[in-house]
């Protein structure tokens, strides 16, 4: 289904820290322009500051932004189990135990967020 | 960037029903930092994401962004309960009532978020 | 359990400030019925421990109870504003204040936890 | 006050069906220890509206209930990945696939709950 497989096996990968590919390197333009997208928010947020906008509309915009910043958690997420966890898992032994160890501890931080 | 600012240049805005200045015009220049920080930020993300730096440092940043956006909700809902929705309690009526309603839907928009 | 119980009979109890009822006495067996139900997903949660449920369907039945929680917080926190904030703003000075800083605070404690 | 306790003594397991054994099997009484924690959080809540306690007061509450929630939750998909999703995944197949979307999907209602 995905054919992404194949890039991470470059030996000039320039983050090679862990034992597998990233999970999200297949999507990066999806990720990009979702992120491009929340910094425009941010921008737009700073305007209406500037134009002395509503609070209240402020703040739904502030909403927004936190929603879509969840989403690309979220997704980072499940391409990190599909992929680099999934990996390990397979290898087995500390890894598996290490990564399964630093995804718990990321879901932590973003439900605590 | 986009049509929506021109919107808020209208003279007749409806939410413009408040006795006095915004509650957030005072910290401007704060809000303004802050929010230059959060689309700071944003950028971040999307250096990690071209470099293909590893989703749980990814997902860490998210984490912080996402605290960052939403202090600054936080700071500006104080505010706006200090003086929009204060005025509004001391003027009474309708007004009051209608400020308290809006006030409560942000707040569990934000809760929620 | 707690002697904190016998505080809050005296007359003379300081949050005891604002000028009539707490503002969710009106609806006090509505949140009696939500918080009852409350408590029956806990007790819920633990027979599905107890039976070693699946652990995705007890998640769900957690997402579900917090959810009701929160819908819980934010009726009384909507009520608090309406009723005691209210009360304190039309009575003015540093009991307005007071009122709105310990919201605040409410708030922000609702949108972290 | 509650006689549900006795469901929970019985010794034939009604819901085996996965491939492994529940993660949380082996902390069952720690669970089971923070869930009646949890039920009597929600006492205590009724409690407090009974006797017209201070809103804030039982705001605050609230959120040490929902904190105490998520961390049960997170505790819970922690063993869930160490455990069922690990096995699923050694084993590989359609079974690791649908196992890592499960876990993904509730962690999604975690985050955003």
């Amino acid at each position: 289904m995905n054919d992404a497989e194949d890039i991470f096996m470059h030996e000039s990968h320039p983050a090679e820290t862990h034992n597998g590919p990233h999970g999200y390197i297949s999507n990066k333009d999806a990720y990009l322009k979702r992120l491009r997208r929340i910094e425009g928010q941010a921008r737009g947020l700073q305007g209406m500051v500037t134009d002395d906008k509503y609070c209240i509309d402020i703040l739904t915009q502030i909403s927004a932004m936190t929603s879509a910043l969840e989403s690309v958690a979220l997704a980072l997420l499940d391409d990190h189990l599909n992929h680099c966890v999934l990996h390990a898992a397979v290898a087995g032994g500390d890894e598996a135990e290490a990564k399964l160890r630093e995804a718990s501890a990321a879901i932590a931080r973003l439900v605590r967020s």
